[in-house]
């Protein structure tokens, strides 16, 4: 069971609802994934506009979290901003922090993160930033009261998958909180690799929404989610440099 | 569904019996892992000695399909002498073809490997040789009459997972016979990388038995063998060297 | 020709004068490996006692430009203190601008870091910080002045090599001034890599004075440097997945 | 000092011929590399026309070793019928079997190599046969007397470096003759990964002469031999998971 703030889950996936070629196949890879928690950027819900197709329409919004993002946000003010617009919405008090420092590599930027974190804690939010794969800065995000680290595992959309594992241990390690791998994740490998370091989540979205078969797609990844989960929990054997075998090589064969 | 010669399997995991701590364990395992091929070594087996606890009375023969290996064969003529002993028990005409160079990396003898697939397929047998990541090595074992190719990640037990992925792949491609990635798999993430490369299946043996819990991790290789193989045909976003918004970065919000 | 603020340095290699088993090994090291910036930390140098052996009088410190860096600073403040107290010896008004997270990782923290690197700037120092591979935090401390950025490959004194080299390609890219691989290098492999990537030039310590022969990998820290910088100019060939013959496959030979 | 059969050579960097944009250039980057061995397929030389300009008159053939191969084999008998024609031109006793086994992958034929090689050192040649990076036919071959052994770091040309240094590690630590990298090294990284794995030597062709400046990359590819032969006798620090200080974290500050 997975615990953020006042929030339980039993799925360990989140997933982005932006990007899909179609509402109708974004519903069916969000039913296959069978993920509890939706992301979804404020900026591309016009809750203002009752008469435009929405998204939310097409799901059963008793059966699932909304985890709104800041997407959009260049400032502190801005990601501030948006974060109190989506509390006004009443969809959901969760929100995901995310500052970004320019459109190219759409990497957080870790001042302003954390800055708006601290404010929208203070502010009664539950607050999961998104941020680098920094060990420090992601302390200072949980010291600073986040519910949630959400460290990238490579730059947004990029599917290049977890670049520096070695960093995102460290920060799963040390960190009090749930830390959920957000970005650049790319296929169920990278989700098992995220999972088998002790990751308590992931967040998807392109992975799936870009994928030749989403819907496929998005059950692969929950398949993922647990394959990695049970094998982090179940205890993987160590790595040696040569041989061990596995059928005697020596026996009882004597003809 | 998985061919190999005029068998058909489900599930495209299979289980070694060697090193489980108990026969319990390793039925319980066996049964986690939903596999339907169960691998052991010939010489393990006492066929000669009905006193002895024997690990196939512990299972219900009916739902598996044996694949008796060589295990400890280090020339041509042993191997052929231990695959003729194993059809003679009428268990199973498949045979898995082990030639050993050495004990320290227990690597396949490439030359004895080939010439004694080239024997078995002449018997009738069913013949899976277990082989290097060399991709001519494998093209000859097909041409030899090889029903399947079980090209090793890593030395047998090592938990090194797939050290050259590109021949892997390049063997995969290639190949008209079905692939099995056998040896040196060390988690769940070794699993789906494997199966994301195309593998047509996995052979594992000490990543479960040797695991700290060995029937959760059973279930994990399940998963991961699904995960893997719907990831595959689902077909994975292209990688790139920067970003991509998942979420709209300029959008409607206007207030 | 290396530039940084108002110096020029033929050498790339920066070395560190910490942790020899002798200040004459030290020597020797240094000599061999043909630097001409040595870093050391000011707590290290005992400048006010003059009884005491120093490392300083075991060099020709016309040959050298001196280095200083703030280690032990975990705050702003320290951090500023120790620059102004290294000005005031008159070695030199370089500063590596070093505030460590904490001592088990001794990661930079990057808020102090950043701001101190602005102090010192406009205090007239040459600044380079000691920093993550974070990109946006790099760029964030080339807008604040700094003179070069420094970006640890891995902790320091792990011999990891360079964990992300995805992220330190983006900041030598972007990078409006030079760029010093500090931090984590374990061998003459991780300082090519660095080079090849477009760095400016590389800071070692443990990979040298911690080698079985220091003097030794001194030198080859120094071709390593060389080649990897010759290799980034000589333009390398691009990898392709398959083959290429370098020898042609049909020919003349008519025999 | 590089030893193989009667030869002995200063440096360890074997430079193949084939593929340069001209003469006068190869004849240059030659000169910078200092390397004392040249490859080239005798099927490129055309040891019968008189009037065709020759790479081999550019050359000061007191300077180098020659070292001839049979690239555009692909049977044993067409490897044999080269060597020996090799040897008819008098330029030199050694010889570089090369039995390819496909024109898409040139990936040596692991069957015909060896029985190739056993040939040639009956006749009495200086052997040194081009295999992949499979320690069990690297075994192979030196018991058949091979004078050095060549595996490939990935395929001819391809630029891909070394696919597998776990298996180039293991055929170095227990082979009884000199190992030379060979094939697929696309830049100076890999060459000092490959010596400081311990290798002997290294056998560069596309690498060098198709980098956008063959003679600086001759000359960069030069000193990385260097680089990665001194590192690896100077003997690299281990690897640690976290940090080691290379400045002490606390000290004689007190101000």
């Amino acid at each position: 069971m997975l615990k953020i703030g006042k929030y339980e889950f039993k799925s360990r996936l989140f997933l982005g609802t932006g990007k899909f070629s179609s509402l109708e196949v974004q519903k069916q890879a969000v039913k296959a994934s069978e993920t509890e928690v939706l992301t979804f950027a404020i900026r591309r819900l016009d809750i203002y506009n009752p008469d435009q197709p929405n998204f939310l329409e097409m799901l059963d919004l008793e059966r699932y979290t909304l985890l709104p993002n800041t997407a959009g946000a260049t400032t502190v003010e801005e990601a501030v901003r948006i974060a109190r617009l989506a509390r006004a919405s009443n969809l959901c008090d969760m929100i995901k922090v995310e500052v970004i420092a320019d459109t190219k590599t759409l990497l957080p930027d870790p001042i302003a993160t954390l800055e708006a974190t601290r404010i929208l804690v203070e502010e009664g939010f539950t607050v999961l930033p998104y941020t680098s794969d920094d060990p420090v800065l992601a302390r200072k995000l949980a010291e600073a009261g986040a519910h949630a680290i959400m460290p990238g595992g490579s730059p947004i959309g990029s599917g290049q998958g977890l670049l520096n594992p070695s960093y995102l241990r460290l920060i799963i390690e040390e960190s009090p909180v749930p830390v959920i791998i957000d970005a650049g994740i790319g296929s169920p490998a990278d989700v098992v690799q995220a999972m088998e370091l002790g990751a308590d989540g992931v967040l998807l979205n392109t992975a799936v929404s870009g994928a030749k078969d989403p819907v496929k797609m998005a059950e692969a990844m929950k398949w993922a989610v647990i394959a990695g989960r049970l094998g982090y929990e179940a205890g993987r054997i160590p790595k040696k440099p040569y041989a061990s075998a596995s059928s005697p090589q020596e026996g009882m064969l004597t003809s």
